[in-house]
């Protein structure tokens, strides 16, 4: 059977680098009249903090969110209406995350904290759900899959992304109440899709 | 027979995915000064809704757009000067599309609301006119089609375009009555494109 | 033999497309409180006709020299330094076509309209030399060409290019007495070249 | 043994190719009512010189970066989660070019010329070491390499980036006292790496 997603692959990789690459329009240069010497500079840089944490954050999650969906399409071999406007809706949250991101940049260290960090795990939640649709769609119905993959595997994907899901939740409840633990669990999430990635990986390949 | 439009589809793709994720730019950070509680800043997003609203508008239209991009190209085999310049215009067109949703998101709720909505929706009736434009010096002469097409299929797809229109039209002439309802036409077309898309293509494989 | 410039062209691609998305970025929607009415919008809009036409005018430049792009390397099967940064100034002076775009369209209807139309036609004369300049580093030995392309399709490329230098040149020169007809030089350079490069892609296929 | 990281190469040619063209975004055009004659804007532009200056640099800089991520990617035929993260990072550290690039732009002539200049050459000494980090998890295994690659092509690209690593550093010190000269280095490395790039390709082939 011939793999008909391969125009779909390649726009979503084009919205991904895309939406990664932009990220860095948020990290603002200092007014000219505000830098009277290199310490000036050093002590600006070191306010934003939030700014480059916001940014390294959305970037490396963008990332990741990448290599799992090129992990996904190299199952999905043939494509409908559903998986079409599911990936479509992956691509607009995908293509959204700068905007939670210069929020969190400017608003992180604020009295705004909790509500910045609620709308930034907020977006993930939705992306995580998007994710979910996407497989459910696709592996409802085995023909649009990679013939001959097993249903091991299937569920494997399957639970990779059901069981980021309550995580995602628990660290957008946490935001009201301490919003660095929100972070730092979404920060946790990443290292461990990107470690259990390789895992799932070598599965599909049996 | 070779199909020689591959880069023109390559570069329309770059296109299509640079438009539809720089829309995001549009979403502005409220000034730093002005956002003094989370509460602010909720209140601050619910005024911004029309700029929600034209984003995800808009994002989903270069979407659908897109996907009537790549399945008209699976029919064009070769091309000549014509077909490269209206597919330039459409290119064109499209990457103009962040600009009337820009003074969308800003005028939709003000006294020029009529203006920005026929502005608008006088976008899309200009893709709509290039789409039927592509798809007229493409099959009108049918060694330009894939090898095997049937009249019936080429009619089909000059149909699904020029039904289009009209609708197109009439919304623009509505947006000087009620521009919320000139918007509601276009999701509404949207909407059956998404859902008739699978049907043409269904019949394209007949 | 293999052709080994694949992905020069998706790069290139990549750049010339985002390149042509980014002009809109100039497009400037008025300030909010600067507009009481519809009328107040095309009187704006009506004004800002030098950004509407320099938007149109490079767009269309970049798009045709995509096509001319294409169609050299079409002809380029392997590469050397040389060919790379040649291909590589042409790149970097197409991504810079925004910034003379943003003058011409701010200064056009004012006392500087000569230096920025000087400026504008200035940046297509370093094109067409970088265009020039690859095309002879590119045919210098045939071992880089396609295999069997004749001397004739050789010798038509190189005119085809060295033609437009003086013209450019002369549209460079005349933008210090009516900057107007520079830009109507260009325009009609582009439309000759539209027409003819149908032809030039002809012979290259006898 | 098929090539697996195509799709890796694709959205890493995505990311420098944007990276690229967002340069042009710190070009400036100056204040509409700050120009009154075309020597104005001639005065404005000679004065935006370390603005053009950081805009060739950085152009050329992560073009020449594109080339040899180029190179090394033709020699890895499988992946591997480190492989991928070392990647990412080449791909975070060359879309984050741009700031050091407005930085500069900005500053390069003040009183923060040595501050900008060490956070500019710094940036390179960090995409050095994620290169050396790359190469340095690639060729550990050979399984991940081009099947019959030999040692001798092997030591050859890590010999590359090794060399280039302390003269980064050097130029990285030597800010602190004449910036210009830092700059001066970067630009004799990129001239050095071009002519070399061509011999190491050729002893890839042998």
């Amino acid at each position: 059977m011939e793999k008909e997603t391969g125009r779909i692959e390649g726009f979503s990789d084009g919205v991904f680098a895309i939406a990664i690459t932009l990220l860095v329009l948020d990290l603002h240069v200092p007014e000219k009249d505000s830098i009277k010497s290199g310490n000036d500079l050093l002590i600006f840089i070191k306010n934003q903090w939030p700014t480059f944490l916001a940014f390294i954050l959305s970037f490396f999650s963008i990332f990741i969110m990448w290599v799992n969906h090129h992990k996904i399409f190299k199952q999905i071999y043939t494509r409908n209406t559903g998986i079409m406007f599911a990936n479509g809706l992956i691509l607009f949250l995908v293509s959204a995350v700068s905007y939670p991101t210069a929020l969190l940049a400017q608003y992180f260290n604020d009295e705004a904290s909790s509500a910045v960090v609620a709308i930034y795990t907020g977006i993930f939640v939705l992306i995580n759900l998007a994710f979910n649709l996407l497989w459910y769609l696709a592996s409802k119905n085995k023909k649009h899959l990679r013939p001959g993959i097993s249903d091991i595997a299937i569920r494997k994907i399957h639970n990779n992304y059901l069981y980021g899901l309550p995580i995602y939740i628990f660290a957008l409840v946490f935001s009201f109440w301490i919003p660095a633990i929100s972070l730092l669990i979404i920060l946790g999430l990443w290292i461990f899709w990107a470690l259990s990635s390789g895992k799932i990986e070598m599965s599909m390949k049996e």
